[in-house]
């Protein structure tokens, strides 16, 4: 029960800090407007360094159906669980699209574009193209998790582990997440995007239900081969 | 007194290096002018981080009425105290704004918008709304208080919680701080907005105080449903 | 063989995330398009702290035949392997580079300048001299390999080291990358430009062979040098 | 003897990374061109930390005439060696301005502005003013002491104290940078500005020595109250 709490409420904070990021930069008005990729990956970096440091020892840090299935696959988390623990995570995620609906509505007002507001809540590809765009997620998510199971695998410092797991977010950020805007997160992605579509958002459009498979299939395969792959090679 | 004087000093580099980013980024022909808000908000974490670790082992480095009094309501700060940090915190972020009029006070004069100088000193929407004003400081100082007390529950190696506590900042200003400027502090907030009405700066014009209450009375409040928050679920 | 795996994979991502940051601000259409020098040295800092946490402890972590040619002159590093170890690293620069072709492909597709597409795999001249062109890509990896020895000398809580070796690399990108692209390594210079002369970009134009001797030859004198003066001085 | 090298060869990193980023960001044609205040003040940071790491355990990491004075002037440093260490200091701040001369040379080519070029070497008041300027050195450094001689008072995790005195190198930049360049070191100023007026570096013009005591004077006696500051209130 504590470890569902600490997954939803880490997805809460993740997905919070994280979308707030995007919305910080990319809304109208805001004091942050304009301010740039270095701002938007920073954020997402400590969005996740911070729930990582609050729940790694309640819930193992999931906050990614991706993370949770990948580590089921190699054995590293238990299937029984699989499922309560997606659950936590799409509520969570669910929770903080409207959280922050309500942070920035005056600025979703002050937003003319619907393509932008939509950017707050869920990814989509700089060049639309079913192939690269699933590559793309495919490759960060394969990145990602090989990158956990590696740095999870080492010996830290008491508190150095979540800073290195928010630098790896942040690496993925800055070199890899220009062509989809790396979701590399299944709950991340769909349940702000089903929140897109619920909210009344002011004049917003489409929630681009056409790709929202996107980032919800190509994290989880890169997800179970990028875990796959560290274990076989190195384990 | 120890711990009295170094709240004081505590909030006074905070304040100092906080808002002197701001003033560093805003005002006219500073060399940072127009650095952007990745200048701001890693100014504002490192500028409490500093004092985090010099001050956390003297006072516990709460440089925050919102993370006395949230500290206070739980039960994990005397309340006999809460007075004296308070008035410390005020003095601290009271010379501060005086110390940084003088060190900036030719890009004062150089500067002619008089909201840009009050901006040095305190905060202000970026679209005035009570509401959602109030509601977003109210989620940044939850935010704030839930992870200082996550954060501080947390095993980490010795100097790595001042850091941490830095990148929650870092964390709120990056991803939630574009609405607000988040005060997420009430001496932060009021004590330099007295400065700013009591000192002579060159062109200045009005300190805002029908927006002053926001900044003050909505950090208390969020910070004490943060810092209970984290106790109902995860204590 | 688990060394040469560790080199060959530990060299793949960083090209992967250190080149792919260059891709992420350079290429158009990108979401990072014209995020600056800020994004790309942040990005190829981490691309090496990651696989150092990874890498660290299996092969040592070089990545780099500068590295492993300059610790091999200093008797740190046992000849025998230096060939290995340089085949890994090449191995793994080019295949790092294979994938960011496909997962920058459209991007390639949407950018004109042939030059800006080579800049993805690899350095060139700000300014096009022999003479300070070599001279700058000595001194970088001078710097590099006197840092690195300097810092594996030091006692670290474990982890941080990795975080020590990413700001090395920082440093010298912040600082003294601006005139040749700081390339301070063979591999993730050659191996890219060899790839670049293979793959179907769409577009291409020259791999630029004139100038691909300097980021192969300087940095190879430099480190030599640099991991030298460190033990002459200091050991 | 080997404290006088770390002294002189910390410096000369420190100078040359340091310098070196601020020349990456103002002259003309570096593929840095314009990256801005956060490239500057990062740069300085990690000038500072890497140093601090490669000599703290040798020669206690001063680099700065006002650290090595200040600390002498609180008892912590014995006079007899304050000659040396300075010695040292200037030593390699005049070399790095040499090595810094030649890596970018055709850069100082490529740009007209002289008072940019003097900028790589030394630092100047954004608005000229005796009085303000020297406040302005004086507060930057006193917080530089004291947050030193606050950092090294507290028990840190091996391999985070030279992060936390970046940190705070960081801190001074970002927040208080902007009004004179922030010397806060004679050395790292006057030693490259007599380089400035003796290396033949194409178009220059003046050295500006009537500001030159400026980033002297006001550094030592801010490094000096700040110290004895710390000690006064919290030893």
């Amino acid at each position: 029960m504590e470890a569902f709490l600490g997954e939803l409420v880490g997805t809460f904070i993740m997905v919070l800090l994280g979308d707030g990021a995007v919305a910080n930069v990319i809304l109208k008005k805001s004091k942050a407007e304009n301010s740039g990729w270095i701002v938007i990956s920073a954020g997402w970096a400590f969005a996740v360094a911070l729930p990582v440091w609050l729940f790694g020892s309640i819930s193992g840090a999931h906050f990614n159906p991706a993370v949770t299935l990948g580590l089921a696959c190699i054995g590293k988390f238990p299937w029984s669980s699989v499922g309560l623990y997606i659950t936590a995570q799409f509520i969570g995620a669910f929770l903080a699209a409207v959280v922050l609906f309500l942070h920035f509505y005056k600025h979703f007002e002050a937003t003319t574009d619907p393509a932008v507001k939509l950017g707050v809540f869920s990814t989509g590809p700089a060049i639309r193209s079913k192939f690269f765009n699933f590559f793309g997620e495919f490759v960060n998510t394969f990145v990602l998790l090989f990158g956990i199971i590696g740095i999870v695998s080492q010996k830290m410092a008491p508190g150095l582990m979540g800073l290195a797991i928010g630098i790896l977010i942040f690496a993925i950020g800055l070199s890899l997440g220009g062509t989809t805007g790396y979701a590399i997160n299944p709950a991340r992605d769909l349940a702000p995007r089903i929140a897109h579509a619920l909210l009344p958002i002011p004049g917003k459009g489409s929630s681009d239900w056409a790709y929202a498979w996107v980032p919800v299939a190509a994290p989880i395969l890169g997800g179970i081969f990028g875990a796959a792959a560290y274990i076989l090679l190195f384990h």
